[in-house]
């Protein structure tokens, strides 16, 4: 059964009962627009679009794992706000030759990482269209915090990060090569897992700035110096790397595929680490002497300046993702 | 100067100088999210995609006209739940060999509409891709109204309707008959202007039930018809028509073009007025008995049973827009 023998309204029912209501939802899937309850009286909302083809790979990823992302990505934006998600807004422009199935898995991943970061689906839009594209809206509750934007670091404060650093963008160096080991590194990079939690907790610890690591650690803690006026500092001694980042480099390099970043001869986690994006990871910057649980871990210190330094060096690796160069 | 010349964050920058901030936007363009006011404590919100060559056309509307209604459609749809539009996100998938003079302008009507409507863009994504694609998602605040479902419509309340009819879809006809007139009705078509107050005025006069007029009255109205579990019955005695219409079924025939809806030999402009959509007005139920403004037309009654009933007739001429069947 494709999607045009099912028709708008036929696919939005079966779409609709792949999703739990409930939770903030006042009013759901089914009228104008959604109410959702956002007692703080403020609400923190963003948006993101993503194409098949540019953002995800209908071979490399299953439906659940392509829904599960594009959730995850926007979840993690209001994380990074310090705030708690409450629902998503999902539009799908979908050929209306796909089989129904497959965008009811596309929605079963969406409303299982809802799940994990405490959401639902409250509304959407389907359309037809020659390529699948996913605009997705994250809605999020402040619960009285005040929000940690980019702009507020300041010189003597710790940077630490929250989640994977280098996972996503080395799980698909391994999928470019044809390789789908370490699994962990693939699975990364197929559906990401952000610490949602880490977020709210973050600003109740006081935390100064905060950002999601979209598009690698450099250029978004890059965001963060420019939004602050203020250099981030990143000492790579204490970035977390783990064993499967080299056990991957050893893949790539028994396959004789290109190392990190798609560097000919590259032999080091740290180009996947530092510029790889899509774990969307939180870093944060906290006043010196915060006392931060066991799942931050510093990895640097601001001073006064302006952009980024890597070891005390200017950074001259690959930048992150380009969505105009690629 | 084309976009991927700009690149993403130099897009990014020349949007946002188009955009006055303000209003209720507490954190706006450049975090990771933004913070919005929404002192009720709920939000109403609501998401729809736009394709080019499927819901616009660069040949028929400029760059402001595109946005401006692709602004108009989802504030229009924060109206009819009764609540006042707070703020766009914008997402943008955009070629990058488009001029990004195209997209300044594109955002110039998006600001435009939301100027009208007493909203902000306070925030998007821009990524590239092979076809503009337009995801806007609005916000909305409902000041401590109850949000107006298409559920409460109760035998015996009237129906009536608030903006024009048929207008846009008849601009649709003219435009793909070669013509250009009467202008309003192809201005119609180009960018409608949805009656924005009269939803939360709706909702203050004791709306039982309401809904935007996106794909048709009838189809619309059966919407309502379903949600309420009841009959919604029009007379077309009381639609308002206005000599544009007359006018513009005058211009197919001398022109040897389908009449409305592209119906050969069609005279008359009560198809456009039953099934035309996009012209978002607004279609709300009150209790008989209502003292309505001036700026409402009752156009029918809500009966026991289910369905639509044209003038005591089930409606059998063509339904609304169906996004998989074009």
């Amino acid at each position: 059964m494709t999607i045009a023998d099912l028709g708008e309204f036929g696919l939005i029912a079966a779409i609709a009962a792949r999703l739990p209501g409930g939770g903030r939802t006042l009013v759901g899937i089914g009228d104008d627009a959604a109410v959702l309850a956002t007692p703080d009286g403020r609400v923190v909302a963003t948006t993101d679009l993503l194409v098949e083809g540019r953002h995800f790979r209908r071979d490399w990823s299953s439906a659940a794992e392509i829904g599960g992302k594009a959730a995850a990505q926007n979840l993690a934006d209001v994380a990074a706000m310090g705030a708690t998600p409450v629902a998503l807004l999902v539009g799908f422009a979908v050929p209306g030759g796909l089989p129904v199935a497959w965008a009811e898995e596309l929605f079963s991943g969406i409303a299982a990482e809802c799940a994990r970061a405490g959401a639902t689906v409250a509304g959407g839009d389907v359309v037809a269209a020659g390529t699948i594209t996913l605009a997705i809206t994250a809605l999020g509750d402040l619960a009285g915090r005040e929000p940690v934007t980019r702009t507020g670091a300041r010189p003597g404060d710790v940077l630490a990060v929250n989640g994977v650093l280098g996972h996503a963008a080395a799980g698909l160096d391994l999928l470019r090569a044809g390789l789908d080991r370490p699994a962990a590194l693939t699975a990364a990079h197929r559906w990401p897992r952000p610490p949602y939690a880490a977020g709210p907790a973050a600003a109740a610890l006081g935390a100064t700035a905060m950002i999601d690591i979209s598009d690698g650690l450099v250029q978004d803690t890059g965001h963060l110096a420019a939004g602050s006026g203020v250099e981030v500092s990143i000492d790579t001694a204490l970035l977390p790397a783990g064993p499967d980042l080299a056990a991957a480099v050893s893949a790539l390099a028994s396959a004789g595929a290109a190392g990190p970043g798609g560097e000919p001869g590259a032999r080091q986690p740290l180009t996947w680490i530092l510029t790889g994006g899509e774990d969307h990871a939180l870093a944060a910057t906290f006043p010196a002497g915060t006392s931060l649980p066991a799942d931050w871990t510093v990895i640097g210190r601001i001073r006064g300046g302006r952009g980024v330094r890597v070891d005390g060096q200017s950074f001259h690796g690959p930048a992150g993702w380009n969505h105009f160069r690629d």
